[in-house]
């Protein structure tokens, strides 16, 4: 389910994308596409945060009531690896 | 000619988001999903970053060493305009 | 321990900024202003998941071992809320 | 004057930055902490957006009617530079 409104949200994303080849193609100005191409990240970003919503929700929770202690630790790093990457992007 | 390199840079952008589609498809981890976004999100900051220096090189040097005054604050209004947002995306 | 850490770095950050204060002051040129600005922000993302990792390690294992369900999606909630902020930011 | 403004803008996340740290000391909650550094990421790229205004404004409007065709490659690619960089930190 969860990966339903993912996937359509990719999708919807996918067409703006090429909604500013378009606009590039037809010599567009410069200025427009930046704001479209800006709003596609914004719209990506979005999508992250719904799936590491759902990852918080399904993996972590498994790996921090599991029983390896080095899956949880994996699994902590990579939701820190994300944040930091996020405020790179 | 700077068309052409944006265009086959958006492609390969287009393509990029695709494969993550497939991803989310095929059920792919979580957080290899969301790092495959953030590399999408990268490559389409710099395809902004030298949309934005066509633009410097082109429109803004006319609007600058043309006559229209209203012409030229509007061109250097965008750019600030598409910085603020640039860090907020 | 982990708050020395964090707090040695954010007195560093401070130091920075009251360097950028006295950039501004002696009236150093704009670009550099902005890229120490840049560099500034980008210690303080650094921070920000130094400190996420801190929380992860303790508030939300404990949380998602503990009984209360609400505090759970609480403790959740607020991770991809965080997340969804750092791409704004 | 401008330099005024951002002066006393800079200031003033100067004392936010000082209110984290009394946080982090005060041992506040983790989240609250990464919000409000999330805040002064924030202002700090106001502050930025409205120093590239002025320096638009004045430097990038000199060096474009002006003479030298170096000075004037050097000051648009900087500002590619900054953009570039806004869109990770």
């Amino acid at each position: 389910m969860e990966t339903e409104i993912t996937l359509r949200r990719l999708k919807t994303i996918e067409g703006h994308l090429r909604g500013v080849i378009r606009m590039v193609e037809e010599d567009a100005y410069c200025i427009d596409v930046i704001r479209q191409i800006q709003a596609v990240d914004a719209a990506l970003s979005k999508v992250s945060a719904q799936i590491l919503e759902n990852h918080l929700n399904s993996c972590v929770i498994d790996a921090i009531n599991g029983n390896d202690p080095k899956e949880r630790k994996k699994v902590l790093k990579e939701i820190t690896e994300v944040f930091e990457m996020s405020s790179k992007v």
